[in-house]
């Protein structure tokens, strides 16, 4: 999967003359939720949605890189995901391998985050447990979990511990949660909520975000 | 300080008569935000906000026993606030020292949350840090850190063990982030925000977190 030109130069445009001169996250977590939505409002089996979510990923990390952000976290999948029907889990644990390949091959810092002892870690992704590359850092998480991540500390320290704090986190579909992404990294993270799906991603989504993170005051409870 | 009788029945009255039937959480968070920029606004110290916080959180927590809500968790003041100006710490804990004796003196389960070995912590709160009982559950949190309740994973438990997994944050003052609540029991919560100051507290807009709330979907990542 590639993506389109014009699509690429349309983000880049619309996000560098919106965003104009407001502050800038360091880092974003995304929270692509409404793949299952999305595929059931157009007729569609549950299980159709997550590979309609992946240009829309390939050009919010574009977007990204455009920006000067620094790092990305983006929810693929958890350990209580993989509980659901085998057809929904074989899509978006295919979703995951195909973003992070096209991620990888575009010249991305890619980590994969997740519980890789267990069968539901999928082999391609193996290679990305140790950071490699040198551009825009993407942490994948993919099957993780909250309590995974932080059982962590009772052997020294977070298991996501190379993931740095966030500053904002975007969520698509509608919901007002962090349904377990990262809570330590979110401590301090602005939560902004985009109502529409996310394989109905659209560049203004994602600058009006920045722009009203630009907005937020920074105090970290000084 | 004591709620006005007529307060209290209106609160009752308000959030019967507009919740109906909706699914009521089991726990509550609430971040009462906006204290100093409520006092700023009207010409006062930043300091002098944190007083006019009281008489609204007994009036939340009559509303919430109202409802059924078994437990709510409140945000007092953190590890990082203390590091304010002398004026504002001293008033913030004296708010929340007089808001603790008047919730026990109602019979509300008190529990008070946060790092008790340091000299912040309110010596009047210690009789808290056991609960006793058999009202609504009440975390004050006092002196919290959530990298001071997480470390206690390096020792066996969080240090806010006692406290469940929540149902919904309801943050007043607009701030749309968790500023290092609860971030464990914060992992599935649904996050409503009122963009009102938390002194000028409202029986409608708890009304209408509860109402917003109800029709939540609850997936649990499942």
């Amino acid at each position: 999967m590639v993506l389109g030109g014009s699509l690429k130069s349309e983000l880049g445009g619309t996000l560098i003359a919106n965003v104009g001169k407001s502050r800038v996250p360091r880092h974003v977590g995304i929270i692509p939720d409404g793949n299952r939505r999305w595929a059931q409002a157009r007729g569609l089996g549950k299980e159709k949605g997550y590979a309609f979510g992946i240009a829309p990923g390939l050009a919010l990390i574009e977007a990204c890189r455009a920006l000067g952000i620094e790092e990305v976290s983006v929810y693929g999948f958890t350990k209580d995901n993989v509980k659901r029907p085998s057809a929904q889990k074989l899509s978006f644990q295919a979703a995951c391998v195909e973003i992070a390949r096209e991620m990888a091959a575009q010249g991305v810092a890619l980590l994969a985050v997740g519980d890789d002892q267990s069968d539901q870690f999928p082999h391609a992704l193996r290679r990305f447990l140790t950071r490699c590359g040198d551009g825009i850092k993407v942490n994948l998480l993919v099957n993780y979990d909250w309590e995974w991540d932080i059982n962590g500390l009772r052997h020294g320290a977070l298991m996501s511990r190379e993931v740095t704090r966030l500053d904002l986190i975007v969520r698509w579909g509608g919901g007002r949660r962090l349904s377990g992404f990262l809570p330590v990294q979110s401590v301090y993270a602005d939560f902004y909520v985009v109502n529409d799906y996310w394989p109905n991603f659209r560049p203004e989504h994602f600058a009006e975000a920045i722009d009203w993170y630009g907005k937020q005051d920074q105090t970290l409870g000084g």
